[in-house]
């Protein structure tokens, strides 16, 4: 716990150490860009760093780093990729929110609805959720590109060249394909009708694995594996820890985003139910009800819900089996994970840490 | 010409092999995603390279570059660099509309029309334009990464690393000075008062050099003359005359926006008017007017206006002698940058060349 706690004090480091640069750097543009600044700053300051861990863990599969020790080059790389993927996150968020049109994040109001509320406090004229759009696509724009410098620091300081080019290629994937996942989740949620169940099933974990296990857990263990000029054969066995736990960790989000709690989660309670994500556990659950029951359930899905339909579906979810095959689903891909970690050519240490953060992932409340 | 036409075939080879690559790579996702990958090739098979023009121009002015001749590593980089600003500049103008809420882009419609024409068509539920939207966001983000992989292959492509380097940096500074120079244009905009004179003049000035002169010109030149090893001496050249010549640009683009051709730009006529956009034009034209008569200017623009009151504005603006000091503007822009020309140690081909693009990007119509 004490590398966590180090590890997220070098990464909110270098976030804060970044932001103060490039606001030196982009001084000539005058004070009106403070607040989009302060708001990546403010925006940078939370988040679990699930991704910054992973990295890291992924790097010290392949090779030793101490994170306690003095920052060398090795470390200085871990922490810029780390600090890359939570930039690049946040970025992620912020245009997720906008498309999704939620009003929170990590407890606090949506980046649009902060930049809704500056234009009523500073008298803007227009419509106030317009000039929110356009603040939160330009952050989260400006998140990309600063993301993209510190992945850029990352690959230019380790040592081996085709170990930093590598790790590009990784997180170049990665980019493609949260951007195309997210398209298909949406796609997914306004088409007229759920497909029959198979396929739905099948889009459903399409979804989840790109839009989400890859990007959660494979993708930053592969980047940080490759930094320490991972083999085949580690990358191998990064992937196939990574992919089951990235996995166990969306099953895990599903269940979150049905029946988390507010005052943990961030997000209000059954928010995946008002947005209308065809997720893997709404799926099953679907499939069990009779068909009357199940037209209503499809109608409400989606829509504008009071607490009594939010309580009402939560009710129908819970009373089929679909949250207890969802818990199977999510015990079984830990189990395959750990199972790949005991026989994967990595470094033992690591394994252990991969393996409790294994069930951290897959146990969490928010 | 022939240089230029050779440019524009290469830069679209490149860009139709990347996302070939692309939609190989990403085969796995399924079917669904065609749609975004088309959109990705339908929207960047338009626009007037200008930006790959100049980093073309830029390399060539520090070191020998034969666009006729057989691809080597020097000119793939070149056109990996041009492409990548392509790219990057497809996936501004896409969230630009989004922005803007502009309906035309380069003739057809914006990409946010086209993803809601698509629900629509495809039967799907919920609002359109939400889908749009979402569509919108998404495949702009993918192009930024793209972008940035591209511009990744062409500093890695060039022998000397330190050039790359330096290359990247430009790229870098230039993404976040158009995404906060872009900001403070909407921001600008939504102001509820033009500022006193003066200082509006400042502030539209400031937009203008970092949402347009900075972005369209200075940094693709600076971006090619990095690639060749261009030493401070000839850098500075080159920002002495891309600084001018992009001011002239958006000057131009100023005059387009409030009396271009819809036929020729793409955009509806007067398009900068019903936005709202406080150009230096239309800081120049109200300040000329009568308080009863300014007070009406200022209450329609960037209000819905109907054909009638575009009009009245076109009128109002050229009645005055703002667009005369605007083309008188635009001349000294353009005699600075020709000066500097003169002056500067950049190969002698390569200037004439420039002066001969620095007249085109001056007086154009779209």
């Amino acid at each position: 716990m004490q590398e966590t706690t180090r590890l997220a004090g070098l990464v909110q480091e270098r976030i804060g150490d970044m932001i103060a640069e490039h606001r030196r750097a982009l001084a000539p543009l005058g004070p009106d860009i403070e607040p989009v600044l302060d708001e990546a700053l403010g925006f940078l300051a939370g988040g679990k760093r699930f991704r910054a861990q992973f990295a890291t863990l992924g790097y010290q599969s392949v090779a030793p780093l101490d994170l306690a020790g003095p920052i060398g080059p090795d470390l200085a790389a871990v922490v810029d990729a780390a600090s890359a993927l939570e930039c690049f996150h946040a970025a992620a968020l912020i245009h997720d929110d906008i498309i999704d049109r939620s009003d929170t994040r990590r407890g606090r109001p949506a980046v649009h609805r902060l930049f809704s509320a500056m234009h009523r406090q500073q008298g803007l004229r227009g419509p106030a959720d317009r000039f929110g759009l356009a603040g939160a696509i330009l952050l989260g724009d400006l998140l990309q590109s600063w993301a993209d410098e510190l992945m850029q620091a990352a690959c230019d300081g380790v040592a081996d060249r085709a170990a930093g080019r590598r790790a590009r290629e990784h997180f170049n994937r990665m980019r493609s394909e949260v951007a195309l996942g997210q398209y298909l989740d949406v796609l997914e949620e306004q088409r007229p009708d759920f497909a029959e169940h198979e396929t739905q099933l099948e889009r459903s974990t399409r979804v989840l694995v790109y839009k989400s296990a890859k990007y959660s857990v494979e993708a930053p263990l592969l980047i940080g594996g490759a930094l320490a000029g991972a083999t085949e054969d580690e990358e191998r066995a990064l992937a196939s820890f990574g992919l089951p736990i990235g996995v166990a960790y969306q099953l895990r989000d599903d269940l979150l985003g049905v029946f988390g709690d507010e005052d943990v989660t961030g997000k209000p309670s059954g928010y995946d139910l008002a947005e209308g994500k065809r997720t893997v556990l709404v799926t099953l659950a679907r499939e069990q009800l009779p068909s009357t029951q199940r037209r209503i359930f499809d109608g409400l899905l989606g829509t504008e819900l009071d607490a009594e339909q939010i309580a009402m579906l939560q009710r129908t979810i819970r009373e089929s089996d679909a949250v207890e095959r969802v818990e199977g689903m999510i015990s079984r891909n830990v189990d395959r994970a750990t199972d790949a970690l005991h026989r994967a050519p990595i470094r033992h240490e690591a394994a252990e840490r991969l393996a409790r953060l294994a069930e951290r992932v897959a146990v969490r409340t928010s």
